[in-house]
This record gives structure tokens, sequence and C-alpha cells, in this order.
């Protein structure tokens, strides 16, 4: 059966997230309904990350195995029409070796979160950032980021219902930088444990509040206990951007 | 009475432009009906530009007068109370001279313009973005943008309903830039005609595709007749980002 990568985008706000759910609609279930309804298989898709409930994704890769060949170009055009108007879009359809997988596979996940700081609600970026009203000090988040970067046990940043083996991650990446009213930082690791970036992102919102020292973002580190870091941030801000393979 | 002035950012999709109409929500009507919530007086807000339906703004300017001083963190704060859940936000609230008129006084209004250039229907993007699936030449389109900035008359590019007295204008900036499959086209003038953006737009993009030179933008705007240039644009891309006052 040959084997197709597809690039995928979407809009996460009305979704129980990646995964296939009792509980509503799910890109994974969106994507397999909308196969379906292009070639009548019963298809089973694998994404490279299984994003949560109102994340959204630039980038996300999934693959999945037809029992025909057919045309890239047409595949993604056809599972294009058949999503309609679900707010996922494929963006490439390419054809793949029997043994690629997106997600054991994948070298590198990319992950971006965008904060709105201002007084202000959100009218343009409302369900796409979240919005914090209080001032932030995104240079102080750059500092207290640059703690968390390198090989460790992530303990303290990890949902009490994740799943992964072994609490030990490399962090590649971790940046904040601040563009007008808006704050973006950016993440990248091989992979990362379930709500890693959002608990992350919500104790780097405490440093820039004032509250926390880089050196307290250090220290919840140390600690192995999600108790010692900070809140998760809400998923609205964060996008999966991109997912490597070697 | 005590003269505002409101900075107003919107997601034009839901409405039926920025002025009151009988056939739908708009955003004066949202604005005025907030400020009767917080202070019970009818108001009247004037707007410097009159976006049509489904035209965003990051930043239109409009004024309004109340029988009473309020503070303006007051103001900005309560009106936002009151759009809630409508995709209206106050950005900032000041007082101004009793003869300040946001329509009149202007001296500068700025639109973006977004194309999303890809074959992939919109996720993120959508209804925020005008959405080309045809390859376009940005580099052809600004070398048309170029033939059309300067004093010029513009009825080729004026909607039929216009209400304007003059067709001449000046358009002081029209370029177009391309960052990754998105097409940013920038316009700036102390005022425009009807549509006059979104005709500038649908014409430059008959030169993206290459069905038109950068001479055909000449010929049309020297022909002063609407059917010489090309479609109006969609509203979905187009921004009011800035409005200037001497």
């Amino acid at each position: 059966m040959p084997r197709y990568r597809l690039t995928v985008e979407y809009d996460g706000s009305g979704f129980v997230g990646w995964q296939k759910q009792d509980n509503g609609p799910s890109i994974q279930g969106a994507l397999e309904e909308a196969v379906r309804g292009f070639c009548a298989e019963s298809v089973s898709i694998f994404g490279a990350g299984r994003t949560d409930a109102g994340v959204h994704a630039c980038a996300q890769v999934c693959h999945l195995d037809l029992a025909r060949a057919v045309e890239t170009d047409t595949l993604r055009d056809a599972v294009n029409a058949h999503l309609r108007p679900v707010p996922i879009a494929v963006l490439d359809a390419a054809q793949v070796s029997d043994d690629f997988h997106a997600r054991f596979d994948a070298t590198g996940r990319r992950y971006l979160y965008r904060i709105v700081n201002r007084r202000s609600p959100l009218a343009l970026a409302s369900g796409r950032a979240w919005h914090v009203p209080q001032l932030l000090d995104a240079d102080a988040m750059n500092a207290g980021a640059a703690c968390l970067v390198g090989h460790h046990d992530f303990t303290s940043f990890r949902a009490a219902e994740c799943q992964a083996k072994s609490p030990e991650k490399t962090l590649d990446r971790l940046d904040v930088s601040q563009h007008g009213d808006e704050i973006e930082i950016h993440a990248a690791a091989r992979s990362f444990l379930h709500n890693q970036v959002r608990i992350m992102v919500g104790t780097l919102k405490l440093v820039g509040l004032g509250k926390w020292r880089a050196s307290d973002v250090a220290a919840a580190l140390a600690a192995r206990d999600r108790a010692a870091a900070g809140p998760t941030a809400p998923p609205d801000g964060l996008y999966l951007v991109g997912v490597d393979y070697s």
C-alpha cells in the first residue's frame, strides 16, 4: 500500500485536539473522514504531534496508507475539497517510503507561542493568542527562558496525564522576543512532554510580571515537581509551526 | 460637552461595515450601543474611514461627545466591557479639543491588503486574507502599483456608488511585497475613493497573473472609466491600519 505524508494547517479553536476522542470533533477524525469521502477508504492517520484542544498548526505532519496510488496533487486537492468548510487545509501531499512514520521519524518539533500584551481585549487575534493585560518584561522572560534550554529532567513542566516514559528532554531553543504589543516565544526540541510548552510559557509569564526572577525558573526546573512551576498557559496562543525529518 | 477620540480594532467579518445600516450589525452601531450601556447616553460616533462589510481595522479612529467628563482609561475599559463578546476593541481613548473631527481632520489613511498566494485553501487566515490559488508575480504587481502613485483622476478605480465630489486623489504609497506565500500591499493617501484600494488590488492581481503589464495599469488609469480597471478584490484581505492627524 502506498504511503503518503501530508502537511496540514489548522485553526484548533473548534476541536478537541489532534487526536480522535468521543467528546467532540478532532483534526485527525476530520482528516480521516475527508479521505474516506474522496476514496471510500477507512484510513488511519498518524500525526507527528498530538496537539491539544484549541492549539493551532501552521504545518502539522501526518501520514496515511491508501489501497491504490494517487497523484499527490489530486490527493491534496480532493482532501481539501472534502474538508470544506472545516478550518483544516492540506498544504502539501507527498508519497513516502513504506516505513516512514510521521511521529517516530520526526527529529524536531518547532512551536510558536503568541502573547498579545496590552490592556485592551483582542478583536483580530481572539482565539489566536494569549491576551495578557498586565505589562510584561520580554527581556526578563528571555533570560528566564535561557535557564530551560539544554538536556534536563522536565518533570516540573509536565502535565499530570503525560504518558512519556521519561521526563528527560533536550530543549534546543526557547527564546522570547517583542514586536510592538506582541510577544513571541519560539520553542524547538526533538520532542516535548505533554503541555511542556504551555507550562514553560505560563512560568515565563511570572518572570515577565516581575513576580519571579530567572533564578526562580532554574529552581523550579531543579525541583522536579509540577507544583514548583507556573500555571499552564491557555492553548489559544500555541502553534505547531513545523516538524523536521532527517 | 467633552469630546473623546477612540482608536478601535475590529474583525469586520460579521458586520455590514463601519456605518449604521438597516440590514445588519455595524461597528458604529455596536460602539454607540456600548457607550449607551456604560453611561446611558445616546451618542453619535464619527469614524475616520467608513470601512465596508468584511473590512477589518487595526486602528480605526472615531470621536464622540459625552455629557460629562470621564477618565479616559475608564471610558476605554467600560466600552470594552460593554462590547464583549463582539470582536471590537477600543485600544485607546483620549480627550480632544471640542472642534476635533475624526473624519475631516484626518491628514492620512493607511491600508494593508493581505493576499495568501497558494494552492491550498486558508485555515488560519480564513476571512482575514484573499486566497489566490494561481501563482502571482509580486515584483510585476509592484511595478504596476508604481503607475498609480501620485495625483490622478481615479475614476477607473471608483465604485459606482462613490459619493466623493471629485475623483482626483493623491496616492502617496502603493507597494507590493512578498513574504513566503503572503503578498502584502500597502496603500496610503490623504483619503481614498469608495472601493479604491480593493479595485487597485483587483487590477494588480491581473498583473500578477501575467494577463496585464504595468503599462495596462497606466492605460486603465488614463481611461477614466471603471470598466477599464480590474474587478474589486474581496473585503477579507483589507485592513485600515492607521489614520494620521497633523
